[in-house]
């Protein structure tokens, strides 16, 4: 678990309210579910591994209760009841906190923030080139220099599986392996469940079908494939969907006709974003077609992606990409004594009115002593309440930069600043 | 627990954003600290009656953990540890989700969410005034009406019970007793503890003492404490604290010299935010000197408030507030054909960067059924891109509101919305 000082605290914030403008631009509402949930939703369709990494517990009344460890289980909990009867698509996005008992390393905590973009109700490649494109903008939005997509369909691995009678747990046992890269016992454990030996070899090729030119990718790809009418299908689904994110936002991936992700539910193109400065990806998503219905909601194609948070912060600091303009104007009003305390958190309700941050000195400092802390934290200007200068209806207004002072009327203090 | 439809979560973070607006404007810096904490840590001050409540549980290493039931034992332990060093005062905000296994009940939920302002470091009533102001202001920029303030200070009834030698933890007792307006049974259990018959009678007087006229209350309850030297200095701070604000922000509070909050941690002035509306307070806080040095750090005076989030929704939600202007405008792209929606998705992208929202429709729908969903869902504008349009550079843009087409060029499509 972490604490976020100010200023990270500040990159946080800036990236959930680059993303939150986002989601208003593309027509995405935003939700805000529990952190808490049933043990048996949040486990219901998620991986072995997200299971066991799980912080459950029983509540005061008895029931097997859960924090979150990714958003889609409550989402679509929330699709399937309370958001039953809207219009579809119904395009969602939520962000907060997500919680895993994983050893912590770089970029990884057992606390950690995700941003999440949902389109739920459209089986269509526009619904998946809209997802990237969020996903796009996003990066582009917040300064992230040389990221790069890396995406894939699950349903070339999985139709090739699918026509040689591999059942679908089976598959998923596979598409783990595949997903860490232990390709050589993938593939042994494919061939001991008794495939035809050409199954093996499209396989093979499959794993091996990857580059950036993703027309010519895709093109081998379909080639390769030809014999799985379902694997041929889920090549062109992903050329359609490339086809369309190219021409609006200029996408140029990296196709890996053989990518597999972890979790279970995607049924179609799946990606992640990277920066070559870190080796964890700072998003992904994909399609899942089955979900909805799994949480009792009528049958509801759906696609998603999933952003760290923390993780974009983490790219931004490395690229050195500042999050926000240092403060323009940053005003102490110090009163010269105690009985112009008053005089000096009026005059501060006025600055703050006029939208200038103003803090008054609430440590009963001398003047000479405001001035110096004045100085080291960093304040544009001092403004010091004397006796003789309120007499006129006057305050002494000091240039901390510049180190110069003067004195200027209450009426005019704001535009002076 | 409870889920936020899009409409809900608007105004929870419109809410949110109002706070962060204030806490730039009175330079206080926002920190995010974890839901789980230690469970010791947690438990250390609160009240038994938040202890009993708390969402506790062993992690898989084996160590007792808590969900947070309040901020302040975070933030307490932040300041004794990563913030030993920074010049004082700090100047902190936080906001996020708590955790209390209560009875759920109007305004009373599991899961609730607060905001929080913490000035630590100063021991002056000014510090005190800029708490009470920072709520006031919230309030007032949120649009909430009628709001009044319930303000009292812990030193008077501590003050008279200290001189009577009354240990800290018996009084603690009594101020719980108190809090829950069970007057009677705080006074049994006063006179109980062998105290004078003036003692009771002072007490009992002071329980009395409350009313509007702010400078009236607190001369009464001078006259009153006399003979109980630390409970008139607290008097007189209540007064300081009270000029300050009155005289920046206006605030006149509800005094009630009896005043008395649950938890165990205040020293000084107290007080809570109402409205007419509802019954639960929507904020409260106070002054709490002894508590980073009981985390570990040097000691340090501080006062703060948590407002609730959800109930500061509740109030606008009861008083008819909106909480942001509806669109402006909001644009749906719709393609003749699936030929056409590389073109939409090129033109939405286009609006976007105008910083015009836009949706394409991903549905497939022909253009009528596309057009008659628009109409239902509220867009302002639809954009349908057809071959013979496009041939020219065009495309037709309809005013929904309207009723109205016209042809426009593309290139003069977002001043033309």
């Amino acid at each position: 678990m972490r604490d976020f000082l100010p200023e990270e605290a500040q990159r946080m914030r800036h990236v959930e309210n680059t993303s939150r403008e986002i989601a208003r631009l593309f027509g995405y509402g935003e939700i805000i579910t529990p952190v808490i949930e049933s043990y048996e939703l949040l486990a219901a369709k998620s991986s072995d591994e997200i299971r066991q990494r799980m912080f459950a517990f029983n509540d005061l009344g008895g029931r097997k209760m859960a924090l979150r460890p990714e958003f889609t289980a409550s989402i679509a909990r929330l699709v399937a009841t309370k958001m039953m009867r809207k219009p579809k698509p119904s395009r969602l996005f939520c962000l907060g906190s997500l919680y895993r008992y994983d050893e912590p390393q770089f970029g990884r905590y057992r606390e950690f923030w995700q941003i999440d973009y949902e389109l739920i109700g459209s089986n269509k490649p526009e619904a998946d080139a809209e997802i990237l494109a969020i996903t796009y903008n996003l990066m582009e939005r917040l300064g992230i220099r040389n990221f790069y997509f890396k995406i894939g369909h699950i349903g070339i691995l999985r139709g090739i599986l699918s026509q040689e009678k591999v059942a679908e747990d089976q598959q998923s046992g596979i598409m783990q392996l595949l997903d860490k890269k232990r390709w050589d016992e993938a593939l042994t454990a494919i061939q001991e469940l008794g495939v035809s030996q050409e199954c093996i070899a499209t396989v093979r090729t499959v794993l091996e079908t990857r580059g950036k030119d993703a027309r010519k990718v895709l093109r081998d790809a379909k080639i390769n494939v030809e014999k799985y009418e379902s694997a041929v299908a889920a090549v062109e689904d992903l050329q359609e969907i490339l086809e369309l994110v190219r021409s609006s936002v200029g996408l140029e991936p990296l196709v890996e006709a053989g990518f597999a992700r972890g979790l279970e539910y995607y049924t179609g193109m799946i990606f992640e974003v990277y920066v070559p400065e870190m080796e964890i990806a700072l998003g992904g998503g994909g399609r899942y077609d089955k979900l909805i219905e799994l949480f009792g909601g009528e049958p509801a194609p759906a696609v998603g992606v999933a952003q760290g948070t923390d993780r974009l912060v983490l790219a931004m600091e490395k690229q050195g990409i500042a999050a926000e303009a240092s403060k323009k104007k940053w005003v102490t009003v110090i009163p010269v004594g105690a009985e112009l305390r008053a005089k000096a958190f009026e005059l501060s309700a006025m600055l703050r009115k006029a939208e200038i941050p103003a803090e008054v000195d609430v440590m009963g400092r001398t003047v000479s002593k405001a001035l110096s802390d004045a100085n080291k934290r960093g304040f544009t200007h001092a403004v010091i309440v004397g006796p003789e200068e309120l007499k006129e209806g006057k305050v002494v207004l000091r240039n901390m930069k510049e180190r110069e002072q003067r004195i200027v009327t209450i009426d005019r203090l704001t535009k002076e600043i």
